[in-house]
């Protein structure tokens, strides 16, 4: 992967934050896009990525990023897209904002990334694209609609691509995260050792998902604590 | 359910039309919402309906919707979302603007009738919210992105309100209508006798759905042609 | 389906009494079997049907019990397989022997009858093969991995039934039943009222599903309580 | 992993080898089971690895092997349950013992091996348990009930498993292979390159799941070839 461009979308403190660690761990260059690029400073500086502010759900902000990360690294062998938006409370209470909002972050930002990142693929016929799902794409809980919507949004997205995508070389992986992610600096030990999500152990599986032989791809894998009741 | 007040959403000349019928037949005031009421003249002269036009997508629209039906008929016994929007392609061809176009009248239309359905049924502890899916809401097909993607979303919020809202007293039921469904006027034969789906039949096991006691009900079911691979 | 013959295998007080009822209110010609019918005599006598004794985990057996079914009422329209073992415990306190019992009653079971049902209807082109699931069949419950075997591998049957079966005209529909089902004399309350499903309930929606047109039939549909979990 | 213990049980020349391999090249010890060992002597030779016969669809073998290897080698880290028994044919002609025999080899082994390999494990409060699975495991093909009946029951039990023993330390994980597995010394190119499954890349998945840290643990993860339809 040594040299590999790598784009992390919707990137943060937690679970991106350890995916841009692990590729520049491997000596892949990084870019990172968040709506919000001053809280990226610190991990750029860290990793030697570039930052691109970017809304995900716009989509001439998508193109511009993919456009400007071409001009400065050239196009992507891994693109990670890992914004989502969360509204919780009783059904009826739900503003339908909120919803909308969802929708756009989650599902409508991970179908304009992933749009724009098949289009450099295609051309190389390669690449890996992988969307971060949660326990939310495979089970719609109560009073969680809008998280639900975009995320099982997201799952029929991602299999739609593999289904297409795959055949024409371009890995396409959805990952159903379960659990608690362990914020950085955190050493939370409420649900017992080993009880949240060590985003670092994700992202290891992500570039291990990322490298495997074409013969063998993973569309879907899940993660989840040793004590999470599933 | 005689008497009762049923609300169809997204109405037109196939399934919505049989859903009219087949609660007209049952002595239920039936209501249509559609974006063109216009093409709904006849079948509202056959059942009595009223038609209502609504952009299912706009929450002031639904709002005002469910405000007319109460002060026109009263409160839904039975809700039906039916509005859909296709968009098929090469994946890299496909237009942003159909994919948001999709998620709004497929997903966000369902959240906001569901909604406001839910706020009149709470209040009377009883009713039933009906959603039409496809072999596409549990699949996701190569160059289908869009459709795929509101269909998920419309699962996970079905899902998600029928573990809200089950134990409230609203039944709520999702469909996955996995085949063709006969056009009304056609008599169709290139996929065989019964190769399509006729809408009566699939009308009919909504209005069974909606009778099933509280006791057993029937969040999931499937509906296909004999003959449908699947 | 008047004059219909219906089989029922795994009879007992519960479902397949309830099954019985419905079928003979229509007017069906119910044959009831199970390994010990003498708990069968008063149902038979209520609903005019005949008895077989069989073990459904025996290839002879039910070989036989379809031979004596045709020489005495004919082809059946309608087999429902209800047979089931439960065992509970501790992973590594299970006797294997349960778990061979359990695969035995619940799949090899459902397999043999199945087969020889099918043998009759295909003969006809027509007939409905109905297998009874429970929420173990699509989830595996800690301390219970008979049953979640037994039930798995009877869905699994059941989809490839209906994948083979459906495009030669035999309707094969599988009952996710989830919760627990009332005992008939009981009025059990400890779960609320309609906490648990009354099998006259489910027994309703197995006809149903026999009457299905072919143009829209259902492999699959789940059932629970309206307060049930899930 | 280096001087771990590893059991694979349904050892043969495909991905039994190849995990033997996998596991010798890591330092681990290896222990092979299968009904016949003739076929494993030169794997054995190669990985170092102990052999030895066991008919993993009964108790008292499977006991037996486990008591054998804990005196030769100690208890098992990790054991891989591999074994199946595949029959196809038209629904109506297939042999019953065909049935009771999947059974038996695929879900009954898998319990016994499964069984055998927690009393260990829990008495170290961790290890990995791995089964093998096939596409069939989630999909019930026409022509297939064998195979589908006894794959479906192994994921049951490896789900049922993996909610109760995973918060007692131990991994319990599924795997989906989804496509033809290249047998070792072919290069088969009718499915164009890459069209099936390395058994080498297999492997490589198995370990490193075996090796992923509890906090971030999969139960199911997919494996197919880029091009296989699904």
């Amino acid at each position: 992967m040594k040299n590999e461009i790598a784009l992390i979308v919707g990137a943060g403190k937690g679970l991106s934050a350890s995916l841009a660690r692990a590729c520049a761990k491997r000596g892949m260059r990084v870019a990172l896009a968040a709506r919000n690029t001053e809280k990226l400073a610190q991990l750029a500086a860290e990793t030697g990525a570039r930052t691109y502010a970017c809304d995900a759900a716009s989509a001439p902000a998508v193109q511009q990023l993919f456009r400007a990360l071409e001009g400065d690294l050239g196009a992507p062998a891994l693109v990670v897209y890992n914004a989502a938006a969360r509204a919780r409370g009783p059904f009826v209470e739900i503003d339908p904002a909120q919803v909308a909002g969802a929708l756009d972050v989650i599902a409508l930002g991970g179908f304009l990334v992933g749009q724009e990142a098949a289009k450099r693929m295609l051309a190389q016929g390669r690449g890996s694209i992988l969307f971060t799902g949660a326990s939310a794409s495979v089970k719609g809980y109560a009073q969680s609609a809008p998280f639900a919507m975009g995320k099982f949004a997201l799952r029929g997205l991602a299999q739609s691509m593999a289904r297409e995508l795959a055949p024409k070389g371009i890995h396409v992986g959805h990952f159903v995260i379960d659990g608690g992610i362990r914020q950085p600096g955190e050493s939370r030990t409420d649900r017992g050792p080993d009880g949240f999500l060590d985003p670092d152990a994700i992202a290891e599986t992500y570039l291990y998902v990322h490298g495997q032989p074409r013969n063998a791809w993973t569309w879907e894998i899940e993660l989840r604590p040793w004590t999470e009741t599933f």
